[in-house]
């Protein structure tokens, strides 16, 4: 067994994956084992009794905009007597923000690796305020994901199926050369993707104040790429999975009680264990004793060397996690020691242009003891009250000692 | 005479002025002493006879645009025989890009400086390729410049009509954030800049085409928002001039032959010395040889505190001027030395945030022999070829020792 070589196939498989924006559909249409009674959920696996706050309200939420449910406790029962089944994203290809529910019929993003071939999936972003991916499930939420789904949803198949669809590495590639680290600030490439899919919206909606809603609602939104930039980083995670002898992380999500990683090499055996509670930034109003566990399978970026990763690339990005830019340049040095190289196809001008940091080794993660820093929006810890910070976590060590441990005895046993 | 309390004045002053969008309008219907047989072009006064070849190239098209001629040697003749006046943008409030031609009928820009209540003007971008600005005047030019003026015109002045104008200062802000330094990297700024208009153009819009057209036309240009950023930095640099007894440089202007600068204290009197070759990176198949002297008004960026002087946000720039990050950074360090204060709203992030380099002091140009590094495009220096490289270039130091001289003169003698 070469371990240097098998990481070396994992992390050039992950480079070389290019994931190109396809399509909007809904997520029954695409994702291969999607059903009605099925709800996909941020994380590793976590049943109603274990789950946070944000994470009951999304399922709740979920359940009432499929019509399943008409309230909290209708929900409740559904789920806790195995009538809906929670499944992670990540057993499906998919990668959701936060809490990161997608039900049967809400459209998500379809991204192609089209080296490889393989798909990803993420749902639509909703912007800000009460939002589902924070456990929000009032009317305001569910009439705000019905215009995404029903309007904005159609619109960008039309728009999308117009062109080759848009190259999201490409996107990435660009926007960390404009401060962007791709998971916590997404400005430029909200911008790039707005900009992008602009002209094309134009020429497929017939109502102008439908079309000025969308670019609104896109260009206002600087997470509007975080979902396609999840998928794709998805999609380039994925290529580089399942490689024989591979300790490469290929997965980390967290479901805001249960962190959750899975290695190239082990197939799809999840390491789980307590999440952090991210230290940053609050906004006006609320303190750490408000915040939910750490949630959210948007570490899918830093598991593909962008996102926390990345954040030399963005200094001003402490201006909304705390800290400074020297933070910001010290952490992507520290990630250099814990990966097996260095990207090709994404690079940080402050660093002379060299490649981000990519591939976790779970080797040099327990050798070292350092673990992958990253990135977060911070959640409130009931349902519906939606974000109140943002900063940084890290995962559990026992994650990766397991890990170690599970790999040892598979492979050198 | 308290030199140091003067400068404090002119500086606060440049800083204080909110540059707003307002709208887009003929130039003859906006500025102020525009006529017919008036052409305003880029840097100090210049005669035919001694114009750069992009420079006379850009006065026949311009000529040529405005049925005032039907070719070269009918424009050169109206120019020569004194049929047509030749002044500089910045004897008008204007400012323009490389040749910086701005005729009657062209559409301008309309910035207004809502602190102290000036205006300032200038053209509409062309974005790449044949163009205008770079000399050339061929039907393909002279197509698209009509296309900017009668379809794309209207409909910018109509949508922002819609608004209460754009607060070009905060784009600057946003987009110094984001890898630009304003000048010769407006990737981000045209962007922000497409992104917020979008939803306005979508509102007053009937014929989809088009609309896809100018949203493309906008989206695809990085540099897009040049034109407004030169006009919003030259509101901004004129609200710091006529300051008695201030030794700040409130304006330095390119014609491709001479570069010019004027003194807050010291009126309208310009001090002109050989323009710079710029040293750069070159496109395939083209050599310093190729090149045209310095040209443009886009210094007017540096001068108010952007451009080469907030180089340090934009490390990416080296990609497209040659050099290293390292360079960005000292460049802009290297600019604290000869301004007289740091920017209130234009912050460095990789400097922790610290305030661009404003206002340069001609006494400390002169003392220290530090003279303010330009960004620039490189122009060829045959009219018509266009753009064929960006690089760096240094004013001429006479500028400066003259307008010392004559500040002594004026104040001290």
């Amino acid at each position: 067994m070469n371990i240097e070589q098998a990481n070396e196939t994992a992390v050039t498989r992950m480079m070389a994956a290019r994931p190109i924006l396809k399509t909007v559909a809904p997520a029954r249409d695409v994702i291969p084992r999607m059903r009605k009674n099925l709800l996909l959920h941020a994380g590793p696996p976590i049943a109603w009794e274990r789950a946070s706050g944000p994470m009951r309200g999304a399922i709740v939420g979920a359940l009432i905009y499929e019509g399943l449910a008409k309230d909290w406790d209708s929900a409740e029962h559904l789920v806790t007597s195995g009538q809906i089944d929670l499944e992670p994203c990540h057993e499906h290809g998919a990668a959701g923000p936060m809490a990161g529910l997608i039900s049967a019929s809400m459209k998500v993003y379809v991204m192609e690796n089209v080296t490889h071939g393989n798909k990803a999936y993420s749902g639509l972003n909703e912007g800000y305020g009460k939002v589902l991916r924070y456990g929000a499930y009032s009317e305001e939420v569910l009439t705000k994901l019905r215009w995404m789904n029903d309007v904005m949803g159609p619109i960008l198949a039309d728009a999308l199926a117009l062109g080759d669809g848009l190259d999201i590495r490409a996107l990435l590639a660009e926007s960390l050369h404009m401060g962007d680290e791709g998971h916590n600030r997404n400005k430029a490439g909200s911008l790039l993707f707005t900009t992008k899919l602009a002209p094309l919206i134009a020429k497929v909606v017939d109502d102008k104040e439908t079309e000025a809603k969308i670019l609104q609602f896109l260009g206002d939104n600087a997470l509007s790429v975080l979902n396609p930039v999840m998928a794709a980083c998805k999609a380039m995670a994925d290529a580089g999975h399942g490689v024989a002898g591979s300790t490469i992380m290929t997965v980390m999500a967290r479901n805001g009680t249960d962190l959750g990683i899975r290695v190239s090499g082990l197939g799809d055996q999840w390491f789980t264990g307590p999440v952090g509670q991210p230290k940053g930034l609050y906004f006006p109003g609320f303190t750490e004793e408000d915040a939910s566990g750490d949630i959210g399978d948007s570490t899918i970026t830093e598991t593909a060397g962008i996102g926390a990763f990345a954040m030399a690339s963005a200094p001003a990005i402490v201006t909304f996690i705390s800290g400074t830019p020297e933070l910001a340049l010290n952490t992507t040095l520290k990630m250099y020691e814990i990966t097996h190289g260095e990207h090709t196809a994404f690079t940080i001008p402050a660093l002379g242009f060299r490649g981000t940091p990519v591939g976790v080794d779970i080797r040099k993660v327990v050798e070292l003891g350092i673990r992958p820093q990253i990135n977060t929006g911070i959640a409130h810890k009931d349902a519906g009250v939606g974000q109140v910070g943002a900063g940084l976590v890290l995962p559990p060590m026992n994650v990766f000692e397991e890990a170690l441990v599970a790999y040892a005895e598979r492979y050198l046993g």
